[in-house]
């Protein structure tokens, strides 16, 4: 759904949302997923607690709907440059080194919390795992119908544990979050060789 | 240091070390490291402050030490099969289901509380991930000096991040903990292809 559909249906302006979304993930940083209410975000949003139900559907909706909007790569359908290390390219010059070290903060203090909240990992799994492996999917179907990665190449089932792998472990491994350049140079060593693509 | 030198320098038994440890590791998954507190472990254990103390120096030294003692992979120097390919199959061989995912719970849990507690990223770096790292470097030399991977191979230095990365993202990406045979499908589809060696 584009940002005006959705101020549409919700009768609240993009800015609005925008805003609130901020709030939320400020709240998020502050006091961790369990300790964060729904009365906590109306207060600092200034919102009813009736409109954010309404709206939402719940706070698990709503933390979701917050880093969904907030996601450091958005266009990726714009992205289709010829060739896959271009695309991966596309992708890691468009996001934004900032956005990743404040998401790469939030996912860790989250991937606890989806353990202990089964409405929040199958919220996160529909509105952010599988969009971004199906938008991934499509790019992967270019390169494989261009001829540059075979179908029935087994990492092609990886590349989501690849990408998402990298940007996790490179806080814990090398003790700082993850960048584009980190994650370009991860690209051309690993995960380009691995489909098989000549990265020269 | 073996087992046996650490009871000496330290007086207690192996029995008793090892039992302190799990109780250390129950204490970690019921209540999580910001609430786990020396006084509880000496409770739980039946041991006094000052002994742990004494012993292990503070509380991230402590659960450091039990995190390494219930390793999902230990002794890894034994491992020589004369191909890369055999000696990560073997590791794997070693790996214990039951024992990952109570691991990759824990981990999950340790990550947003380094990077609350420096003491404990620093003690975890310098006592679990550089043995580890260091143990790689030795396996992956081996294939290097084979000749079965390039010197200049520029995966060499993301095996690390692509192993942990497989373990961590499992549990998000496909619903279910690691095992040792999704890990060494991975072994095969990803790492090795992306260090040049031939899978078959």
């Amino acid at each position: 759904m584009t940002e005006a559909a959705t101020a549409r249906r919700s009768r609240i302006t993009p800015e609005r949302e925008a805003e609130l979304y901020a709030a939320v993930l400020d709240l998020l940083r502050e006091v961790g997923y369990d300790a964060l209410t729904m009365d906590a975000v109306a207060a600092r949003t200034r919102s009813s607690k009736a409109t954010l139900y309404r709206q939402w559907g719940g706070k698990a909706q709503l933390v979701v709907k917050a880093l969904r909007h907030t996601k450091p790569v958005q266009d990726f359908d714009e992205i289709d440059t010829g060739s896959l290390r271009g695309d991966f390219h596309a992708l890691m010059e468009r996001a934004d080194d900032a956005e990743m070290e404040q998401n790469g903060a939030l996912m860790r203090g989250l991937a606890t919390a989806m353990h202990a909240n089964p409405d929040l990992h199958s919220e996160f799994r529909s509105q952010i795992i599988e969009p971004e492996i199906a938008d991934s999917r499509r790019l992967l179907q270019r390169a494989v119908d261009r001829g540059e990665v075979r179908a029935d190449c087994p990492a092609l089932e990886f590349v989501a544990h690849m990408m998402l792998g990298a940007f996790v472990t490179c806080a814990v491994l090398d003790d700082r979050p993850p960048t584009a350049a980190f994650l370009t140079s991860y690209i051309d060593a690993v995960v380009l060789p691995a489909l098989g693509v000549p990265t020269e």
